[in-house]
């Protein structure tokens, strides 16, 4: 008899309904560029992160807590907001010591529509720590489900991708029966000697769009390993460091 | 300026509302098996199948018709029906000059979703008419949505092998912004060696499924090339050959 949890690969919102979000940790992915954000600011000293799902709820809770604003529609910092959600923009210099509310196109509202369906144990993954996040995962003996928030519902190939990191590296702890595991993890293996390298040539529809807005600088570093090593997780309400 | 048409792959039926239907071909892939079955009785001389998505139907359009009842329910011969979702079953000596009606657990159902939300071009494909579907798509210059029916809207291996085994040999007509091409492309060209060695080694969900009822052969002529090589297109509600 196989006691191993299981692991299962949500690669869009839409179909993350398919999945028992219930009984299982959810990793919420967002790597170009919520969730690289998210680990590269609490690792600069962010004291939380507030992630809301609309513009409005970002400025109004802004406004109640003094936390500093941050977000994007459509790749581009939202009118309103003071800040945008880019990793650079989060030094330590910057942030330390700071809360921040955050929305986003994608991830953010991801993460909501987890918590609505009723997940209680939420983190957020990216490459930026993705040691981080398998470690964590490895030592939990937890069911596991990998959501993508992908771009608009469709399914892209850099949060596919960090599924698949994390299907290659601990893969073996888990029960899959997954066919979207295997086709993260397969992407992941072609892609590994080179990630920056293999979403600019698959010309990567988010690559495109971010590099068209000047960001490529964001994309080279939202694809290298371990740049904020640390582990968030959603708690009341706040997205905070938790020791793995 | 790009005049290409476009192409995407929507690789669960949850995820077909993304994409516009109204204005291109839509390719149902259901892999295993029925449009393999599909693809096997017209060319063996079925005078036309009618796709139908409940059981019931299937059975009252057969006493209508005097078409033959076919279909499964979660792989295997639905109770009620005369014949099952299985190539082998129709041979020419059996389904020449044969209509018949079929019903299965997401292949059928795609299909009538999709015309449901206004498709008006419809083929199947699989591998057992790859070539056929792909010299069709060719030739049209259309936008091309390649449709998998996937299971219970859980992505597959052997639908989205086959969109990326279509993307691999006629990509380069389309002007393609779709993440989910480049991933089903890269999987296929992993695959193409031994694509039946390939979904048995990554232990595909709908490979143990069906292995475990003891069809490993009809997943092995499910997977090869060009055994029914027939254009079947949908026209008032048949399914018919169509010349290319």
């Amino acid at each position: 008899m196989n006691n191993k949890p299981t692991l299962y690969a949500s690669l869009s919102p839409a179909l993350l309904h398919l999945y028992d979000v219930n009984d299982a940790i959810v990793v919420i992915i967002d790597v170009l560029r919520a969730t690289s954000t998210i680990a590269t600011a609490l690792f600069n000293g962010a004291s939380f992160i507030i992630p809301v799902n609309s513009v409005e709820k970002c400025i109004e809770t802004g406004k109640k807590t003094g936390a500093i604003t941050a977000g994007e529609r459509d790749g581009k910092v939202a009118p309103g907001l003071q800040y945008g959600n880019s990793p650079f923009e989060y030094s330590r210099d910057f942030i330390d010591g700071k809360p921040m509310v955050l929305t986003t196109t994608n991830g953010t509202k991801l993460l909501h529509m987890a918590a609505a369906k009723g997940a209680k144990d939420i983190i957020t993954g990216s490459f930026a720590n993705l040691t981080a996040v398998c470690n964590y995962l490895a030592k939990q003996n937890r069911n596991v489900i990998l959501a993508c928030a992908a771009w608009k519902d469709r399914i892209n190939l850099e949060d596919t991708l960090f599924a698949g990191a994390v299907i290659d590296r601990i893969g073996n702890l888990f029960s899959i029966d997954c066919d979207a595991c295997s086709i993260a993890k397969g992407l992941y293996q072609q892609a590994k000697p080179d990630l920056f390298g293999f979403i600019k040539a698959q010309k990567a529809s988010h690559y495109v769009r971010l590099s068209g807005y000047g960001l490529e600088k964001d994309i080279q570093h939202c694809m290298a390993p371990d740049t904020a090593n640390i582990l968030p997780v959603y708690r009341e309400g706040r997205l905070v460091i938790t020791r793995i």
